[in-house]
């Protein structure tokens, strides 16, 4: 396996795990199979439904793959999310279902899925929403996983670093879905106040040892060989995974990401409480300044009624995640897409080579 | 004067131009002998005191040089500025002074700028807060100067091209100081929306053929080779050259930069009216929720509070104006931080070579 492994550095392409449904073993075993890292998102499911999802993909590829498991959530206001359930009511009506229990669960069963990855090890687990005890990583060190903590800022990842990661992924302002850091915390959300990739590799690198992922907005090989030139180790796509035929994202979220319609993205916490960036609908335009701080309340309250939407065909009630290069999506086969991906960046590895850039003024 | 130019390319390390003092003809002349390509700032300076500096820059180089224009503002609302002027009068009592006139003008002696640079042609011209006319361009054209538009989405890319510009400076969200668009919208405040450097340049590649400058957050050489193997022909940089003995930045201005007690930026309205990052201080609390959308008509009302605050020392009230990557400012000779840059760069430049990335999970 190790072998395999060493592989991963020459071609550092890694597939995002995009729970909701756009990550599932049909996806991850091309990714992988083509070259590059392809990843399983437990968020939302079941123990079993993820450990079903592992056997499948086991048996699509011998290669390594990774899980993304989402960490347990902190109480929230339950006022606030009444409050937020008072003004969704009629989009619930409106699509002919109802809301949610914003209090199905806060810990993703996370207890669970750990018992089932330590007694049964995948190559790599990687976290999202917070850290992971020293004791939980120390188990994954002993069983042979390898950890990978999402960060957004230094001190994120000094903390992921300190508890005993093995890499992080760093995700940038551009990234679309969740900001996946560790806080949910309005005192975060001023005007600007998220990093942009470049910055936050920058800053990371020179605060851990440790390896880089970098996430948000790529989506070209060009890209990547940028995150790899600023000292990341891989970057790390979603947007440009999700068009692909082998994802499981639902038919008119995949045609959004290009389409003239949706033109721009923003970060909302108007479908799960936490900010997330999607393309720009009537939802997020009427809900997302008024949606509180309450993860995951907000995400069971509104998942149904976002089910319904999709059901429908109508893309004004989904969650349209995307990052900001969305437009650059490609819809090829996943493995067609990882070879191009690994042909823009070898173009792109030497800047002085027959690629380098035309003068500025010259 | 062309192959001075085209050595450019070879090392494209480029000063930005930084308006309200720490450009001056020192900074941008060390950058310029050390092979950079360095600005002077012509923003709130009177037609005559920009051109004294572009002959006392030329009286210290003999290379190429540029000069930044601002672009005339449409009017904004007299009765928003108004209700500022009330918010923020007890700040001018406070540092024992009064608020200027909004009303000081608005167009930055455009016209006159222009006679000049027309009638005493320098090597590049570049512009913020909007586009030229396709006849200003083709006038400077006409006299051997090439021209660069500050653009901070693909469509204004699209527009600068259209109207003739040579270049484009793509801005991404990490940049300091000033959001340098055509617009100043409050509808494109929404959270997150204004785009991160490396998915600015990547879509702006795929729009225009021109070449593209990239800014925001660059301070190292790494994060300079990452926007060139983006696609990038150059990299701009503000914050890293503030810090500059030569650069005229207040003192308590280039501390601040690497002062734990400002440990984060955002973008403010506060000072200017416009879209501006800066760390973090007691104004920007207290006010950028605020402050309207009327610049420079908030530039010219918080003009002499800001002096008077800096010339008591007290950070709180000063427009500390920062990038995202202010922590890693290194307080260098500007001609030492070129080389630096420019060693940095070359290390970077090919990611398979000896600096290669360490794997993600070998």
């Amino acid at each position: 396996m190790s072998s395999a492994l060493t592989d991963l550095a020459r071609y550092p392409i890694v597939q995002a795990p995009m729970a909701g449904g756009a990550s599932c073993p049909q996806l991850a075993a091309a990714v992988i199979e083509a070259g590059g890292l392809g990843f399983l998102a437990a968020g939302y499911k079941t123990p079993e439904a993820m450990y079903e999802e592992i056997k499948q993909l086991r048996g699509l590829t011998g290669r390594p793959f990774g899980v993304n498991l989402f960490m347990p959530q902190p109480p929230s206001d339950p006022a606030a999310v009444a409050v937020y359930a008072d003004r969704v009511a009629g989009e619930a009506s409106r699509y002919q279902t109802v809301l949610g229990d914003p209090e199905s669960g806060s810990d993703d069963a996370y207890d669970a899925k750990l018992a089932i990855l330590l007694n049964d090890p995948v190559p790599v687990v990687s976290f999202t929403f917070g850290c992971p005890t020293r004791a939980v990583l120390d188990a994954f060190a002993r069983v042979g996983t390898r950890t990978i903590v999402t960060v957004t800022s230094p001190v994120e990842a000094e903390t992921a670093q300190w508890a005993g990661a093995d890499a992080v992924c760093v995700q940038g302002v551009e990234a679309g879905g969740h900001q996946g850091g560790f806080r949910n915390d309005p005192a975060d959300d001023a005007p600007g106040a998220v990093l942009g990739l470049l910055s936050l590799v920058a800053l990371v690198r020179e605060t851990v040892q440790i390896p880089i992922i970098a996430a948000g907005g790529l989506m070209r090989g060009s890209q990547i060989a940028a995150v790899l030139a600023a000292g990341a180790a891989a970057g790390q796509l979603g947007t440009a995974f999700l068009v692909c035929p082998e994802s499981g994202a639902n038919a008119r979220h995949k045609a959004a990401m290009t389409d003239p319609l949706f033109g721009r993205t923003e970060l909302t916490r108007a479908f799960s409480g936490r900010p997330a960036r999607g393309l720009v609908n009537r939802f997020i335009r009427d809900h997302g300044p008024y949606a509180p701080a309450a993860y995951p309340q907000l995400h069971h309250l509104t998942s149904g009624l976002r089910k319904a939407a999709a059901k429908e065909g109508d893309p004004q009630a989904m969650a349209l995640w995307a990052g900001q290069g969305h437009r650059l999506a490609r819809e090829l086969p996943a493995a067609r897409l990882v070879e191009t991906l690994a042909v823009e960046l070898d173009a792109a590895a030497s800047i002085y080579g027959p690629q380098a850039p035309r003068g500025v003024v010259s």
